[in-house]
């Protein structure tokens, strides 16, 4: 781990709300910038990173002691618990202890060389997984907090941030995903999950609010094909949002040093 | 759990889909239908059923060893986390053997007395919660499997079909959630989420269907203001097919039955 530069997780204290989907998006474009990337995905239950992209397919290598990451291009190394899998309907039915010594293996024994950044995409919830990334990995710059807009989502997501208070990590800040659609059909607007309850919480807690990502079918088929998004549909307004989103987490440091002072 | 005639869980491999607010519209439904309904929040970290039910400022009474749950109309009895959190910011950093205490807590200490059904909301994935809960409470008629269509769900749902195999717990049927979405503003569909995905697993792992759910922007409305969807709009499109994927749930021995020759 020394030898990676910037470490951010991607958290949410809600399911569902596009967290891994935030995080593949993210590791590609940051690879796609020329920087040397992981991509580790913690989520024992449901790792959404080998489908995302379009990985399904590969296994990792052990030599001695340490596991080769699967490669994404040329930049990006990715770790999933979805690559020792011999059936991708296997369902890894463990309790906490077990899934924290797979995940410190996966940061202790993962060959992940010298990177510019790790980005980690933990499953929901204030629980085992984010608790041991937190503890396991040193010198984390922060978190990336993943919402939709509606209130039911917002309540859980405002736990991850008392988290992350708790454990003395810096909110890096705020991502509302599915924040508004634009139907297909007549052009026009419509507010499904609400709008604004990202941006909202986000002034609430005092920390950055990074921007808006709208629901887009587009990005649906994206993620079901393992073409991510922001590299196949780079034109597009949902795109451009997410480049905008995740633009201020390359000057990582700066955002460090606000999100140090709003504490 | 003796007094209580069945048990139903309602799991889902992926968070999001929408299973505390089925969750919380099912035992509504059944306790509409003059059944004395329980219903058990087993997600630690997001507990969502007292927002979705206006129960947010509800707290719950012991008396001796016993707790009384809270109450949402004549027939419903309600127990979750959230009743115990002094703030709704407040993040339990549990790991598995404290959230498997308090969930044995809640199976034991609960004065649920005589039920005609118990639902039980369980959070995401194959972990300590489900575990525990299907390891605690006896007798289990099934579990009701939610998912929205798109693969990158139904991967993460499936496993929860084999963890039900696993553990030898029936599967009731699958309900697909946030099945296409019509524009209020041109009345044409668009299938957000894609569609039909839900249906295709039921059909490849031979567990029954219930059905399809729309996704409407006055559930997600419904959700935010703790008016259960399912009693105050139940002449609109999404409600009608809520209460048709319940309504197999109401004949639950039959479903078991078809549930066990389907294995």
């Amino acid at each position: 781990m020394k030898n990676i530069n910037h470490k951010i997780l991607v958290l949410s204290g809600k399911g569902g709300v596009g967290k891994s989907t935030i995080a593949a998006n993210l590791a590609v474009w940051l690879s796609a910038r020329g920087k040397k990337v992981g991509l580790l995905d913690v989520d024992i239950h449901g790792p959404s990173i080998p489908k995302l992209l379009g990985l399904e397919q590969e296994t990792v290598q052990g030599t001695g002691d340490k596991i080769t990451p699967a490669t994404y291009g040329r930049m990006l190394k990715v770790m999933s618990i979805g690559f020792l899998l011999r059936n991708e309907n296997d369902a890894l039915i463990w309790r906490g202890p077990m899934k924290h010594n797979i995940i410190n293996n996966f940061v202790s024994n993962v060959s992940w060389d010298e990177l510019d950044y790790l980005v980690v995409d933990c499953p929901p919830g204030t629980g085992d997984e984010p608790l041991s990334i937190a503890q396991l990995i040193p010198g984390i710059d922060g978190a990336v907090i993943v919402t939709t807009p509606q209130q039911l989502a917002v309540v859980d997501v405002k736990k991850c941030i008392t988290f992350c208070r708790q454990l003395n990590l810096p909110v890096l800040g705020v991502i509302e995903n599915m924040s508004g659609f634009v139907c297909p059909h007549c052009n026009r607007r419509v507010d499904i999950f609400r709008e604004g309850g990202g941006r909202q919480m986000a002034g609430e807690s005092n920390v950055p609010f990074l921007g808006g990502i709208p629901l887009d079918p587009e990005m649906v088929l994206a993620c079901d094909s393992g073409r991510p998004f922001i590299a196949f549909n780079n034109q597009s307004i949902t795109a451009q949002a997410m480049c905008s989103a995740f633009k201020p987490l390359l000057e990582v440091d700066t955002k460090i040093q606000i999100a140090k002072e709003a504490k």
